[in-house]
């Protein structure tokens, strides 16, 4: 069976997503589509809008015939590390390719551009660090050292100013650092930017649009035209039994978990740099609410998800010494499958490089017990999701 | 001026404590009465009924001339190292004597006991020993082991099952560790026990069954004639801006950071001993809320005020190495002061042994940060208590 392994949030589950699915399918010309999923914290370092097995069975619903979770350590990581922990889990599944939505929608620029910052490593380092020297923020900086390496070369080169771009193109590049044998693919992003509001004439908007349509209406009833029936129902019964997380939902544990400390032991926490800690705690005495509180945080230093993803590991007591005891995943948990997926499975159990997780309470990885933990502090974060936690434990995948 | 101290927490302030007030200074013949007052969190463990300066409003009002504050370490620490925090600040603060309330309500006794236990020290501490290893409670064991020291001897010796008398105990051990001139008085507690439940036919009930009939009431209607009117007028106010505090309605941050932490962490915090660490997390990840989790965790190995301590200090973020980075205050901070207690704080400025702070905002001083840290926490976990956290800073003392 040919499998093709993506990469996915799924914050929520929506026609755009449906369309990758199926495009993936049919470029690769796929028998099975494998999906690694972030668990209930996300690389914007944000809490999940509904948790991991809601969003499963939306992904299961769409298409997806075996979702697996992508660990907290590197589901909420920088864009790199969180290309890596996928790519290896992708990898160790025996994917043949993996394919991912992309602004360009041609895999060729990012080949071109891969070979020539292999080959001009070295610059493209110094004038990185050049940039971040003046200031900017490192995302800018990466950009402007890359638009200094690709002057004058004979392109085409992929524009990593674009957000999808720039995380297929660390796919690319962690792929390749782990000698993978994945064909790497793209496939076009149609119509929905990534941080667009909702446009009422198309039936695709961006998750980030439906998370905020949902927050400014208090329900689903403008957003359904761009969310397959299947995660409409879901996301309604997830609504009414838990209601739905974002950092206004947390934000009185999250204050708590800053104020639990002084400011140089937030230092100990992953991605928390010398120079913010006394801004954190400062914002977190006097704001009234997350917005409040990230106005007076955000800067030029330091991107939004960037500062997200600190308060994520603040939030879930991660450290920098966590971060460095972990280097690739250790294990594969399921978290659903239909049939096919099963089948696949089956016929490449021999040859999967990693332990195939499916009943937790039987394992003691501390990767994976950072993965429960996460999830026990993401359910008590949710308006009404003190009953669940404690749960993760003992939850068998999900098979359709 | 004549100053007799006197130890409290003031939770709430109610008729008994007026009593303690007026007898300790008529039995001292004092001109000005000083409390030391804990903080937010009290020597049970628990989160205060009303914050710092309610109480410290109450207590003026009822008498006492000059309030100032138990600093967290001590307040929250076992009696010993509660009474010594506490002696060391009346010392300080040049009292002529101290008088507790007790059980047995005669000094001799606890005279007659401190000179016994002084000599037999070596024996009591075997004997305390031997009964620990048999898997009893502290307190029991070292009560056990108090009577086969007196068993025989020639009395009377203080009763040290009660309560009252045992706090009054540490007080005088404590006073004489630090070789204080205070001279130990005691007056007799009346009517309420420490533990009764409100009995309607006195005007005097303890403030734990006060805080019980609050909560079971939903209103102070019942409690009224237990207080003084200053009393109620103060909490009615408190309640309505803030709610009352209990480790019911703190409960979600409670669970909350006992989940952020694996078992093994746990064992990181001020009291919490090898052996608790995993029942306390099975608790907190069971358990629907305080009462259900207590039940979970308690057992004749600690006693409940032990299990609560361990809570705070999990709360609070307070670990055994801040525990043992503090020996003896460094500070008097000042709550509030009549003018009685304006004129005695300048008739003895020039003797007071420690800095006497009353703008914290100027001071850095470790060990008031964690007290100023333990408000803000407080205030975090207060049904309406946000819009006070980092407030703390800036409160200069109450003059009424």
């Amino acid at each position: 069976m040919k499998a093709t392994g993506i990469v996915t949030e799924y914050n929520p589950f929506h026609n755009g997503h449906l369309h990758h699915i199926n495009q993936s399918k049919e470029q690769t010309n796929a028998d099975v589509i494998i999906a690694v999923m972030s668990g209930n914290f996300l690389q914007r370092g944000e809490p999940a809008f509904a948790d991991k097995w809601a969003r499963t069975r939306m992904a299961l619903n769409g298409g997806a015939d075996l979702v697996v979770e992508l660990p907290y350590v590197f589901a909420t990581a920088q864009a790199s590390d969180f290309a890596k922990g996928a790519m290896a889990i992708l990898d160790a599944l025996r994917c043949d390719s993996f394919c991912f939505g992309s602004e360009d929608g041609d895999i060729q620029p990012f080949i071109n551009t891969f070979d020539l910052l292999t080959k001009e490593r070295a610059h493209y380092n110094l004038y990185i660090k050049e940039e971040v020297a003046t200031g900017m923020s490192y995302p800018k900086a990466l950009n402007n050292a890359y638009h200094k390496i690709i002057s004058g070369r004979k392109g085409p080169f992929a524009d990593l100013s674009k957000p999808n771009n720039i995380l297929g193109f660390h796919y690319i590049e962690a792929a390749n650092s782990i000698q993978s044998a994945m064909v790497p693919e793209t496939i076009q992003r149609i119509q929905a930017g990534y941080h667009d509001d909702i446009d009422e004439t198309m039936t695709i908007a961006s998750a980030t649009g439906i998370r905020k349509a949902f927050f400014e209406n208090g329900d689903l009833s403008e957003v359904r035209r761009y969310l397959p029936k299947t995660s409409v129902d879901e996301l309604q019964a997830f609504h009414q039994d838990f209601g739905f997380g974002s950092w206004e939902t947390f934000w009185p544990l999250l204050r708590y978990s800053i104020l639990r400390h002084q400011p140089e032991e937030l230092r100990q926490f992953s991605e928390v740099t010398e120079g913010i800690e006394y801004l954190l705690r400062e914002a977190a005495l006097t704001a009234p609410n997350f917005t409040g509180f990230m106005e007076r945080v955000k800067s030029k230093r330091y991107t939004w998800t960037r500062i997200q993803r600190m308060l994520t590991h603040i939030y879930t007591n991660f450290t920098w010494s966590d971060l460095r005891s972990f280097e690739t995943p250790t294990y594969i948990r399921l978290l659903g499958m239909n049939q096919t997926g099963k089948d696949y499975l089956n016929s490449v159990k021999k040859k999967v490089t990693l332990p195939v997780i499916s009943r937790v309470a039987a394992s003691h990885d501390p990767m994976l017990e950072l993965d429960i933990r996460a999830t026990d502090l993401y359910f008590s974060g949710l308006p009404n999701g003190a009953g669940k936690i404690g749960s993760d434990y003992r939850i068998p995948p999900i098979v359709i």
